[in-house]
């Protein structure tokens, strides 16, 4: 049966201010974007992992990692059902015995027959892969890479910032991820977390704007593009929220000012800062896996001045912030995203959303994304 | 990707003595329709339910039933997800506190941005609701509703009648359920049943009509619009099973004449007199869940002169008829229709079938239902 | 909703030296596919079997087994879900008492209404059936059917073979399960297997070809028509495999010669010759389910001079052959066959695929089946 096409033409041409958004439901191409944790794929092993409707083979070799398309040429099955490795630096298929260098992806060999013309000729695709502060990046492209920290957030790559962090899939587009991230008010959906309370921190319902400009898009070419949320200087904080002119909640009045600076990235990774905490700060990645789902890269960054910090910092990590601030108050964002897939999985959604007026940071990403980007996933090549 | 036709264009046109009919794969619009049983909505409480590939959220305040589309026009959440209530009559989204008032479906109020100018402007889709005999019913449409005797078979409305019953999901289309109780012939599946048994009925194999008219269409404007089945009058009932001329099976001989007075009217609602004995008629629904599933409402009504006899027939249907007929006799009824299905499910169906004269009386019926029908429901909303 | 097409247009023109193998997602029409094993027919007995997107009822009445459409042409139920007889050689659906000839396929009576019209000019489909050693074959289509002896490999029928089989159902599209079978190379992913080592047989891990043909096509009219594979003749068998000039495994160099003629056949039938005994052949069936499956039926033959040798090879087929080589064996090329059903459900597998020299074989069947089947299945009739 003939491929349609991904997404409804006659939507993205009525998107007109961000249609390469609108259209790119598989995500961006010739873009850095994570995939595992580093400790997650060890010495001579092999992860396969899907992304942007792909799938890769992630592989450690000499402690370097490499980074294939799962799938050989010839006929097209997952080298990960079976991964064979006769020779350091190769990979075999356990189909026909096709032989691949890592490196450059080219057939090097065939065991089944040795004298065959495809070999030299043939290649499966290979991806830089970059290994920062734990992370394995992969570039998924063809163009040539950028330096990674075009496509991270500032702050991300400084040396002196220790990282820690945690990853699972979320049944959501990766958009609706993003959003819902970056998004100011999505704040009401936080009033009853146990973090807030237990941290004493300030945490309003909602927003009131006090000014037309609340946004401030970095579109420089030298480095990361995204937009910074300034909504919390253009307006007053909703501490009693009403109900037709009755006051009928209250925010958290805690003492503890946080979040105060949040800003979403190409290709789609958002900073929280200071986060949870006025030691920390949050990025996370919103990685599209396919059309319906996403893999949440969530990561918490502290400043230290030495090794003894970083080795504080991981303990605190695993004993308290894993816990309480990635699983305990992100499951909340987790479950909104879902909750939004059965609307925004059906193209007319960007048509038939309302949004109001503190949703224009969102409107800026969007604008923001779909002019920078670097190329746009057409197709699922696997699933 | 873009929405493809519900319905293949070139089948619906090919039918073209009732093409309404066969477009109608999600049910008719403008139409009122059995959601849940008066007891199944608390005051105070929700519940969401699919109907016509849409989903409503219901809801009772102070007695009173209210029915929204369950949907945030924000960004196209579930209300149902975790409905929130601030202020009596009012609706909040857990999302971004987003506030609608239940009985005009405006925005009245937002949590998170008490300035916003959407306040006043959008509105959620509200239907009308009407309970009667234990019933939410509720007109899916946008149209001036019609009285709910329009919408319902005669009788059912009478004061003096009382009614219980149960209903069920079951994966059919609306359309198949609706065929399967209105013809004739399918008494064939009870043959062996229970119900006929254990209460001395007269059930037949079948029907060799005697004359070439079998039907009579109701078709005033000023009240339901129908088709009464009267094959019963024009046929002569088969108690000898032949096959090849050799007889083979028997039909059931009982005393108790049943049954003679069958109807089907709009919106998709079978009256069966008397039914399962001289004392009762049965109601049932087809309602549309979406283009696989429906929803079969059952109901039983009895005359009845006061309170006490409404008491003895509640609690003779409890101990009888709910096991016996409804579930017993009727789970034969849905075998069939499931069975059924796998057919149907392909538009093609409608023209490859291959009917016979006893069906006479369903072609009469889907005439009337494209002739008839309020609107076509042209698109699932939310599946 | 439309049917889209089976398979895309675009993808079968550019195939041009085989489009009608391309197009045959559903396999071909007009040719004899085994169905069930004799033994699973029991006399009065009923089995429903799907087969190449449609579903066929099995019959088997006085030791004669009949096939036709599961599907009653009134209202399209399977008669599986109930199979009635009330008179020998006919077939009654549960739904409305129509009745068939199971020889003819034609409506002979309708219990519900022996007055029908209907009655002696509606028909269900019917389809030949041929029993030979031991499987019910059927005639799946409408046109004359040619001997059985056309359908199947050389050997097969001969008087003296005794065979015995097993089937199963595999997750792949049934031209997968065919080439896998075919291919020279895939030998492969034998390398480890027990029957290899228990039986001292020699396995090359592959073959180096010598010669520019390495294949013999047979396309008389008055036969079957298939490939052999002589890659065996033309080619050095590799006991030694390389990787970049450096051995890194051993084939398996037993005494035991098997293997050495290996055929394929229309409509989908492999013959490895002897296998996996030098007294053995085996023949094995890939008859398509639907787009996704195919039966996979394996069978082995011997000649047998007597009832004796018969039974002997009965018990050996039971106590060692169906563990060791139909199970142990092949289920690496199940394995092998469902890891490549994610790529070549896709129609631009065909395009995207990198066949080398040792494929040439299977081009060969490819451009056979594609030029000389009777037909080709176009739709799913019950799917």
């Amino acid at each position: 049966m003939p491929h349609p096409p991904l997404v409804d033409p006659a939507v993205v041409s009525r998107c007109a201010i961000y249609p390469g958004y609108v259209e790119a439901k598989l995500g961006f191409r010739n873009h850095w974007y994570p995939t595992v944790f580093s400790h997650e794929l060890a010495e001579g092993g092999y992860v396969s992992h899907p992304i942007l409707g792909d799938r890769l083979l992630l592989a450690r070799v000499d402690g370097r990692a490499y980074a294939v398309r799962d799938r050989c040429v010839h006929r097209g099955v997952p080298f990960s059902r079976k991964p064979e490795c006769y020779r350091k630096g190769t990979l075999t298929c356990w189909y026909h015995g096709f032989t691949f260098d890592l490196e450059s992806g080219m057939l090097v060999d065939i065991i089944t027959d040795p004298g065959s013309r495809q070999i030299g000729r043939l290649r499966i695709a290979r991806f830089p892969v970059i290994e920062a502060k734990g992370i394995v990046f992969v570039f998924l492209g063809d163009a040539e890479p950028p330096p990674l920290a075009h496509d991270v957030p500032p702050m991300f790559l400084d040396d002196d910032l220790a990282v820690r962090g945690v990853r699972q899939s979320v049944g959501s587009n990766w958009r609706v991820g993003c959003e819902n991230g970056f998004d100011s008010t999505h704040v009401f959906i936080h009033k009853d977390s146990v973090l807030v309370e237990g941290n004493d921190l300030a945490l309003p319902l909602g927003f009131r704007p006090t000014g037309p400009r609340a946004f401030e898009v970095v579109e420089a070419a030298d480095g990361p593009r995204g937009v910074y949320d300034l909504l919390g200087e253009h307006s007053e904080p909703i501490f009693e929220g009403k109900v037709l002119g009755e006051t009928v909640l209250h925010g958290h009045l805690g003492q503890t000012r946080v979040a105060y600076n949040i800003s979403i990235w190409l290709p789609g990774v958002l900073r929280v800062h200071p986060w949870p905490d006025p030691s920390l700060t949050q990025f996370e990645w919103y990685v599209p896996i396919d059309a319906d789902r996403h893999f949440y890269v969530q990561t918490l960054g502290r400043r230290v001045a030495n090794a003894e910090e970083e080795a504080r910092f991981a303990a605190e990590f695993d004993s308290k912030w894993r816990t309480l601030a990635l699983a305990g108050f992100n499951d909340d964002d987790i479950w909104a995203r879902e909750a939004q897939q059965e609307f925004y999985r059906h193209d007319e959604a960007w048509l038939e959303e309302r949004l109001f007026e503190p949703d224009n940071n969102i409107i800026q990403w969007r604008k923001l994304a779909s002019r920078y980007n670097r190329g746009i996933q057409q197709r699922a090549h696997l699933f």
